[in-house]
């Protein structure tokens, strides 16, 4: 491989002669050779081409960057966005907990670029100075946090939300559907007095909406912004306005709400809007195991489970066992569930260890609330695709248990008693037999009483 | 030890005599010797008498319960109220999942009570019965969760949410108090520019700010009640228009605004309202941890620490060492911040757990929301009084720090270029010297032009 | 309340006239209004009366206390061991985090015992000083870690292992009993190839097994005593010979194999020996958890659930369904399965914040590993008393479900291949027949080879 | 793209024509568009193509396989194994839990590369049969478990432990270097009696002592292989004698010490050995953060912070602060133990949701086991180069601490009492003065006597 000298505060490095990326880059990537290269996550790429551009407007308006570098900028930055230069962001997660090396590579890469494009060469830093230009205004400590929001934000409304609102839809279209099909309710996963299978799955559809709700409300701080705070906070070497204007300008390149932080401070040392957001992603995961689970244990089968739900077959279920179907999609959303709950301990942790005026967990806290979003949000529309939306009730198997169950005897305690009732009941248990049967044996009511007061569907 | 026979619908239960308690108590007293007996919250003991004087009221006025009987129920529900039964309620947290046991440990105290009041005898049973009148319109599968959401939201705002309020204005108090001390920053624990204390602590009261906000945008959902749901969410044996009643019921008697669950399958067979409000307790908890370890740090010393900040001496800080004070409030707030953590993973993971029309494992999850709830109210007024309020600045030390500081260098990034300002740094560094004598050495500006731009005061 | 006087290096204080604790204990006391007063576990109250009396012990061997002061101290311990003085450790676990109050307070009410046995009065210091004689050769940050271990330890090895090796047992027992009955097995909830049911309750019996062989291991590091260490791990003002006298004191008196920890330095800073051993605690709870599952899913009914197992009726399951009854036990189970998890967490992340010569999570660390092993242990007792010993197959139901089963068609794979054997599943499954039937319709083999090949005892 | 037509028991799928892989494959390819295509991780694939060349071996000694197709399936796991068909498995995680796909991607793959290296077509299935050749006497439940715990092992033992060994023994090396360095010790962040650095360093390379006995003690657990156990543990369709001769391949084509599991029906439906070798994992992750952060703490400054240690200078520390160097391995370090712990969670819950005879979160607990023995391996490797083996003490820094620490007043408790020591430390720290001039000032003793008692060097 060809290399070219590339040169920052500590001296010379070699560097792959044909990236874009420069010294700081190279050495982090020398550095930390933990897990996969390039495992930065592309939103956080993606986020930072976004706040490049708008510090780079914001400069140029504010008048300390001339409007020939900020067009500079920002076409490398549309670059970046566009997918172009998608190869020369080569770091690892597991780099500095501030993710310095991650902003200088992408100050790196604009610089060479604009260079490049310049019709200069690489490595020249003639037209646009990684440092003096691109980060102008800007600090690690700033924008790596700036990045997480941006990326964190619009994963969350523009994946997680509405694969969710997709779930939720097909669970409600599910629960009107089965509003008429009376069943056996379980509690303890015993036998329990009936409900429809509509209100069943009402229950699904409520969770979903209050994890979302809870998601939205964590929103206003997540859509606020660390840039305009550099170092520490101060925001030291900042053009006046400067905050407020970069947001705007990261606002309307996005789409999105951004709003600058009103505290800097607590922008940079605490990373409390992710710990919050991924608390109410938990919620949402804690949300999607219950009703997986539910899914997959009602459907369980096909002849020695409960059997009350058919879900598509998707995949052979088995590579020994033939015939056998599996709910595999429950089973990748239960896991996804699983991940997710890990995710929010090392989230909580990193956030808990925020010292002076930096937290140095970000990298750390970027790559597991990206994944917990991503995840539950493919989760949602697979489990959506291929299961929810072909779930069908087994009618024959519904009826067959709610007319054998014992805790219809429930509607007699408001005419013989509670006691009376359980003695019904219990009789009825032990001699394998039906609650009419041993109602009108204890002389407790009548065969027509028995007929008039226990109607599974009066019972809902 | 006196018995009495008490009897249930399994048989009879020999009962301590003087004992308020029936049947059930004590069989789940002797089936559970799991942990430190009746370690049932206090809270949830009292949410329960609320919510049974409630259901008393509402069925009064839907014409299911008499007058009379509401009146003796609410009699012996206002005898808990005033800490006067406290020691009828023996049962454990790690019984069934439902807390069924403790519904009729409630039922049964309240009944015999009423019956004692009414001048009979311990287990009649004669004016009020446990299943017939006190629990009339309710189920375990209500009540539990009802209790679990009364308790958990009166602790959160009678509390958790005071106490942070406090602590909050104290560092906020402080924060203007220091509002002109430059100080030197830290970031990666190394030296960074500068900013006030009054900056630093503002960065505090933000967290506690974000914190309070985050709590109680999940209060809408923690005020939700399952009341009226009875055991599968249909509201089985409940009277039109009773959840709604009792609902405000509840909300007349604690002076809460509780209002009924709007789906009442969810309320019982999730707790992710629980899980929700918890998740914010846990994003306090880290707030929390983050403060008290900066704040340890920075009065860490007294000599060989940063020792910018003077905290209270409270007690000698060891048996051996003689003289030594130390961050004791500190160490019991993030111990608690620790435990509130690990709260977190207990709730999350049994919210998950939730089966078809009920989630069993309300105690637990009751439990560690209590504690999380009560220890973080407890520990921001003990590290309020006894450590924020007393917290002085150690003016000498914060000055020698921030004057000899090389990050002050970042000042000259706008006049002659970050690799420059570079330079001068670390030839300091390695020289041992200052900033000024090395910036004249380098030629790069001279000693007049140093201190016009490099003032540490200009920077924050 | 009557106080009389106490003073320490402080200054004066005020503590209540009839109790034993001096000084330093009352400043905690009040100091720290965090969760019950007295929380402190009492196993570490025991276990530093252990060390206190092995202090003195091997003090006064190696000639630094005379044997006088000697036995007035282990007096005072033994007492404390009999459980005459209880009522005299009224600190929190929230306190400081190196426990120092919490050994002042060990040391306070030994020299006023000692004292008062020789007819001196409270608070006169006159034949034991706290500091100088109880305390002699050990500091907190020694002695709150020796004793975190020897409580540690012991619960573990006196009540979590004897409990899980009794429900081993049962499960063996019932695994041997269970050892000819063939049932469905089930994979995915779905139906699978049959086992003998005892085969099922191997694998649980073997969980505990390997789960007891995990703690085990970590025995030996728990063992390690800090003691000797003092106040930073070099053992200031100890006597030579001194740490390995003391441990084997401790080791006679208690019984247990403690021996002196090699390294004293990791021995104060990190608490590796806590998090290794509740390590193993927490795989306990993780079989525990699939075990209690397994048994409360193959019981779940009566009607409409598995039925495969009964469980012991052990109190009405319902306070508003008559004759319901819940698998309690399994729940009880679970939920502190739940707690071990998250008290893992705690654990976890307070063992990762020592700093330099001392970790102050010490009481947090202490109070979750306490809690964990008595819980585990209770539990076991509960639920094997409780439960597993009353388990019963439901024969029938076994039968009927193992003979309708679809998978056994996987014995005819080495027959007539994976793919014609998924074909004659597949077509049963539609038409609700039998494989017997399909396979003959199908023509892939005969009647009288479907009822050579297929025979569930042979596929066990 | 071209497609060819594959047929599975399902029915027909079209499978781009150029891949090895079939039916199955494209099948979960398609259903599970969750996280990043491929992202199985590749030691699955190796374990995998370890065990089906064992599994031919096992099944032609046993005379159920002929010679030739062993030869045939094993060229091309040979094939596998170099690494030549690393684009042929593109499933992900977030699959079924049994991973029954990814065990059909291995048979289909290596199917299809034995019939094409035999001059076959793709999909002829002619020379070798994915489900009836190459999955011969197995099931996805136990294959996938036996490939967990082979690629578990190896990870273990071949990555993680030599690199924790290699930090060990530097930081041994360093322990020895810096035997005779007194430096002031630290407890509560607060100044205390001093020690060698050398014993600091010594109390790290305990803690990693203790983290790879902790691991070790857990291989024994992980090295039982489930193989034989086929669908639910009992080893259906299976010779005699394959369990043993499996393993015994196994161990021999990998060089390690595999067995088979005792108890296949745990080996299938609880993952107990997963979760026991991770908590080891996570208890190196607790020491390694103590270490990584007390070095960073030690290092801090170099003007305001502790700045014991020197550190090496990796890579410029600041965008914006010219000449900042940071602590960066030290950072990545703490994120790798911080996603650790999550990990642990999800492990730990994952490992509490076996249902019967299948535990099926597999897929999740193999990537996080996988991810965190690497991360920890690299991190560990990466921090011993470029941090550890360059650590260097800062003498001047280290003796101006140790010098006017206070707490070296503890070597007068033997001499004057801890009283009166407690006195001298407290007069010279409210006056700034020493500790000599306050105990001569104070008349408690001469300065020769302190000259004598108290001396740095003879406290350690």
């Amino acid at each position: 491989m060809n290399y070219r000298t590339e040169k920052d505060t500590m001296g010379e490095v070699q560097v792959p002669a044909d990236k874009f990326w420069g010294a700081q880059t190279e050495r982090s990537r020398n550095n930390f050779k933990i897990g996969p290269e390039g495992s930065m996550p592309a939103e956080i790429i993606e986020a930072f081409a976004y706040l490049k551009k708008a510090a780079a407007y914001a400069n140029a308006d504010l008048g300390v960057l001339s409007g020939e570098k900020r067009d500079h900028i920002a076409q490398a930055c549309d670059e970046i966005l566009e997918g172009k230069l998608d190869d020369q962001f080569p770091l690892v997660i597991w780099q500095t907990g501030s993710g310095t090396q991650s902003n200088m590579n992408m100050n790196e890469v604009i610089s060479n670029r604009a260079n490049v494009n310049s019709g200069g060469k690489l490595g020249e830093k003639s037209v646009i100075h990684p440092n003096d230009d691109v980060n102008k205004s800007q600090s690690s400590n700033d924008t790596f946090p700036t990045a997480m929001h941006i990326a964190a934000y619009k994963k969350v409304v523009e994946h997680t939300l509405p694969a969710v609102e997709i779930l939720r839809d097909t669970l409600l279209t599910k629960s009107n559907e089965f509003k008429d099909i009376v069943k056996i309710g379980r509690t303890h996963l015993m036998d329990a007095t009936p409900l429809t299978l509509g209100q069943e799955f009402s229950g699904y559809a409520a969770q979903l909406d209050y994890a979302m709700k809870s998601i939205t409300h964590t929103l206003d701080h997540l859509q606020e912004l660390a840039l305009g705070g550099t170092a520490v906070g101060t925001g030291l070497n900042t053009p006046e306005g400067y905050d407020v204007l970069v947001a705007k300008y990261i606002s309307e390149f996005t789409g999105l709400p951004f709003v600058t932080a009103p505290n800097k401070f607590e922008a940079l040392a605490a990373h409390d809007a992710i710990v919050e957001s991924h608390g109410a992603l938990k919620q949402l995961a804690v949300a999607l195991f219950k009703i997986a689970q539910d899914i997959r244990m009602l459907a369980s089968g096909p002849r020695s489970g409960i059997g009350e739900l058919f879900i598509p077959e998707n995949e052979p279920g088995s590579s020994i066992m033939p015939g056998k179907v599996n709910p595999t999609q429950n089973e990748a959303l239960t896991m996804v569930c699983a991940q997710v709950l890990g995710n929010d301990t090392s989230i909580s942790f990193a956030g808990t260890q925020g010292n002076y005026e930096l937290n140095v967990f970000k990298p750390l806290m970027a790559y597991n609330f990206l994944q917990s979003a991503q995840l539950l949000g493919d989760a949602c529309i697979s489990f959506n695709d291929h299961c929810a939306v072909g779930i069908e009730p087994n009618l024959p198997r519904i009826k067959e248990l709610v007319d054998k169950s014992l805790m219809l005897v429930t509607a007699l305690n408001t005419h013989i008693g509670y006691e009376n009732a359980a003695k019904i009941a219990k009789t009825a248990h032990i001699n394998g037999t039906t609650l009419k049967e041993e109602a009108v044996n204890l002389g407790l009511l009548t065969a027509e009483q028995f007929d008039e007061w226990v109607k599974p569907e009066n019972m809902i």
